[in-house]
């Protein structure tokens, strides 16, 4: 039987099917009961965790509790830097931020260099590391705790990770990551040995690290999984998020390589214009008189999905917007003049604070409280 | 057919043929031309070169070439640090100082205490790290130039040598490194990355670079070649040595972890005394009387092939032993005792010179004239 959709941590094919997609790489849903837990640790829910765009997790119970204990955790992400960021991958980030606040807890945001070059044949290093500062600055932008959040590259890093690298990378056989990641033989052994390197600073503490992620990355820490308790470490938590859709249409993934699909960072503001209206997949009718009559029908509808993932967290006017919507009375263009009125707002915003945050890279990276511990310390060498 | 023997990285089975060998690795023998080619430029040429202890080569002419014009070259070898070294160990190590004297080039020593650890399950890091700086003691006693000897570990210097790694990586797929070194789908991903890292120090300089080093490690050598002037630099050079024999005869090579099989760098004369009278297998015949009447048979004489392959390189000294041990005038006793005068000899210099040179780790690795450049030094970044 042909798989309808695919999920990898560097493709999304198809209409991805969540609930299929849970059973398939055997984790949890994020139940109205946990969600009511972590409101009653947190005091409020944030709207991706009210509207499911986080919708499933492993261990997220066992990160409730060793904060409630006293024991903490810590939080760990990561950007893949080949290209310059879309909307869709500012997102997490946005979360990973909320998530800190609450907590009051350290933050690792892994950009992994190394793998982009390894992995994309008309990728060069130079370009790589190049794309590598560029993202930084755009996540540095997110203002996460210059005390708590260490920022850093593979190729600039590996030289405080490489030995707790190699203690991984003696327990994953080829075998293992080929059935995890769909390698085959002609895959070359840097990405066969790559995740070590994405596994590390899950152990880059002495406690429970949650991961907060698209779901495409959950292979990675199965394998994790598999392996940390046998070093000393503990099993990674992680809570996952569904795929932004993208502009074109509610299959596969926002792509930086098609510039229709998605909202670049530095897209002005007559660029977003342009292609919401021309780009953006609709669920609305062909014409008014047909849209009045039948309504328009936002579960397809991709404007309608990016105010509900992300542009308009509040569930008040969400509501209003899908009713008016279904009913007739909102009709596409307005619709679409929502988004990009919201999509400007967040880019103008964005772009401002990533100005101000010009010289919190040094910080986030070298300086900084946490950064400055984590240069002086070589993960995995016990003497 | 069956193989009759087996030679790669990690083992040597069986009488090794070296005819044999050079045709399956496609090397070249070096021939009378080219020794005196070696000698009219050198001025003379080491033992080891005249007995053809190192046989085979890979462009060496090419390396005497660059030298004779100027360009100049390098060389490079290593040391996989999994147990305390042996004689057969060291043996290389002396013949690559007597090139660095003789041609004043600059030497890059890699000990490979990553390859080891995930190489051997037995083995932890520590142990291996343990080794790694044992065995690197040993090695800084054979006295190598300090302002032209830079000696490494991986996990230490792997924070200047990964953005080459990766470049190199990314040209070697899992197919190729199965064909080249017999991995399976159970090697771990890290012995999988692993020929990377051995092949980047080749990368060290934009001259071509000489690697003195059993034919074991032509694998590698074999590797490079195929991709090194992809990356702008030259196919590396190499000579290859023969195994010495294990003390129990002429099959497979000594092991470290077979104590009858070798001498230990810190066997004490008594030790030697011992293990040569007792495992040493002997050409001789049964008897005295038989010996004196049929004479022995040095080439499948341990302590004959001892003194040929290193510790006699006096050759009319060698010539006389064996005639008079072939005719049987010479005793296996007697030619026993001769080996065990001359390793004894040979370790108390050793060990005089280790005590000697304990300060000399520190300018290999850190502080001398090469390694403070090469510390400076990251390699495969251009910007």
């Amino acid at each position: 039987m042909p798989e309808d959709f695919e999920v990898n941590p560097w493709d999304v094919k198809g209409k991805v099917d969540y609930d299929k997609l849970i059973e398939r790489f055997g984790t949890q849903r994020i139940t109205r009961d946990l969600k009511e837990r972590f409101e009653s640790v947190v005091g409020e829910l944030h709207p991706m965790l009210r509207r499911e765009v986080f919708f499933s997790h492993r261990d997220l119970d066992l990160i409730l509790n060793d904060y409630v204990s006293g024991k903490g955790f810590f939080l760990y992400t990561g950007r893949g830097p080949s290209k310059e960021m879309h909307i869709g991958h500012l997102i997490p980030f946005i979360f990973t931020k909320w998530l800190q606040d609450k907590f009051r807890v350290n933050l690792y945001i892994e950009v992994t260099d190394d793998e982009k070059f390894m992995q994309k044949n008309e990728l060069d290093l130079e370009e790589t590391r190049k794309w590598a500062y560029s993202n930084i600055q755009d996540i540095a932008a997110v203002g996460f705790d210059p005390d708590r959040t260490f920022i850093f590259t593979d190729i600039e890093y590996v030289r405080n990770m490489y030995p707790l690298a190699v203690r991984v990378a003696k327990k994953l056989t080829f075998s293992e990551v080929r059935a995890t990641f769909g390698f085959t033989e002609s895959t070359n052994v840097g990405m066969l040995f790559y995740p070590s390197l994405q596994i590390v600073p899950t152990m880059f503490e002495r406690r429970r690290c949650l991961i907060p992620a698209g779901i495409d990355q959950d292979p990675y820490w199965r394998l994790q999984r598999d392996i940390a308790e046998s070093l000393g470490f503990y099993k990674v938590a992680a809570i996952h998020s569904k795929f932004m859709p993208p502009l074109t249409g509610t299959e596969g993934k926002m792509s930086a390589s098609q510039p229709e699909t998605a909202i670049y960072l530095t897209d002005d503001p007559k660029t977003v214009r342009l292609k919401v209206n021309r780009y953006a997949f609709s669920g609305g009718q062909p014409t008014v008189e047909l849209h009045r009559k039948l309504g328009g029908n936002p579960e397809i509808d991709v404007p309608f999905q990016w105010l509900y993932y992300f542009f308009e967290p509040n569930d008040q006017v969400i509501t209003a917007i899908e009713r008016d919507y279904r009913s007739g009375k909102l009709l596409t263009g307005e619709l679409k003049e929502i988004l990009i009125e919201k999509i400007n707002e967040f880019l103008e915003r964005h772009r401002e604070r990533k100005e101000a945050s010009k010289d919190m890279i040094e910080v986030y990276m070298r300086r900084g409280k946490l950064a400055t511990v984590m240069w002086e310390t070589v993960h995995g060498l016990s003497v």
